[in-house]
């Protein structure tokens, strides 16, 4: 009886995903959905971004949150257009979330959406972005793609966060990356700290890559 | 249209937890259904629990994970009985399946039902326990109880794992006490590290004593 009903919630996710992709088409927008466990640096990765690119790229952030404007709130000290979205008890964005949202933002190139921390319920849902980025903390373990394997299929980037913390944690870094390589090869994957800042300008030029993508993309379509 | 369903699957759920409550009690069984973030120590908690306690109580446990049986597997080397139920997609336990893996163990005197590695979702599901427990890890930051206020309000107490990492993080031990206690008063709260087992006694105590108190309850019921 559940399946059924959760296979309509879905399609009519997809049929709005769908709208919203074209109008981010349309616009030359790059959209990156972040998804991780709560905790993770899902935030913390949108402040180094646009500390780093804003400059350059105009960015705009959709925060998805059950309750609060924290997150809302710390990003937008950067000077860069942001919405919060509350879902209640709802474990993950939904399309009809990030329409709504979208309607709000001013003219942008980069679109971040940081879903609910859950490392499970987004994976499902298509919000229209161009690539979903699942970031990781090492103090989460180094076994978590085995255990969470669907978002780690989903995901086109895996960001391997918190690597600071590497001297005093038992798990490893290198055994994190190759577990999630083991689930899909094709990821692209950053080690990274937002606290050290290390890692991350081969993450900032991952995005700029993307986004270059996306304008030629445009230009030949 | 989603309400209703959820509303008849919870009340499919509730039955299910009622039978399962009505069986622990007969038999003097105390449950405890531990909730947390992926990675955030809840069967590092289950293992030091058993190595602690183990000689006193007869402990069985119900592992929930996605994939794998990696957790079941790090149980069983304590020689106490375990189940692993694998969910797929499902992102929390459900009373049904702790129903089906309960006929799987032996007697014993406590059951911890370790659930899927989620915040959000496990909340809402009555599995026919004493008790919920929250662990929340120090790496995920201090203010995880604003952001997901109703695991903590569900909650008899929450276990703040990963203090030994306190020196090198900016969140704080006494910051997320606080926010855990604004959100649920009632709440007893452990700090504690299953790595250095600092803290650990005081969790010990009261895992006796709720078991102490259901001895009790069952005598006088």
């Amino acid at each position: 009886m559940r399946i059924p009903v959760l296979v309509d919630i879905l399609e009519a996710n997809n049929l709005i995903a769908q709208e919203i992709r074209e109008r981010l088409e349309k616009e030359g927008i790059l959209s990156l959905n972040l998804m991780a466990s709560p905790g993770a640096g899902k935030t913390s990765l949108i402040e180094r971004t646009v500390e780093a690119l804003g400059e350059e790229i105009r960015i705009g952030v959709i925060e998805g949150d059950l309750a609060t404007s924290l997150d809302a709130e710390r990003i937008a000290k950067y000077g860069v257009p942001v919405v919060q979205l509350n879902t209640g008890t709802i474990c993950h964005l939904e399309a009809r979330m990030i329409k709504s949202a979208f309607e709000s933002l001013p003219q942008i190139d980069l679109l971040f959406i940081e879903n609910v921390g859950n490392l499970i319920c987004p994976t499902g849902f298509d919000l229209g972005e161009d690539a979903k980025v699942v970031i990781v903390s090492l103090p989460e373990g180094d076994d978590k793609p085995f255990k969470y394997p669907s978002i780690f299929r989903e995901s086109k980037a895996v960001v391997i966060n918190k690597i600071d913390l590497q001297p005093y944690l038992k798990a490893q870094v290198g055994t994190l990356r190759e577990a999630a390589l083991s689930i899909n090869l094709a990821l692209d994957v950053f080690e990274i700290s937002c606290e050290t800042r290390e890692g991350l300008s081969g993450w900032y030029d991952w995005v700029r890559a993307q986004f270059a993508a996306k304008g030629e993309g445009k230009t030949v379509g």
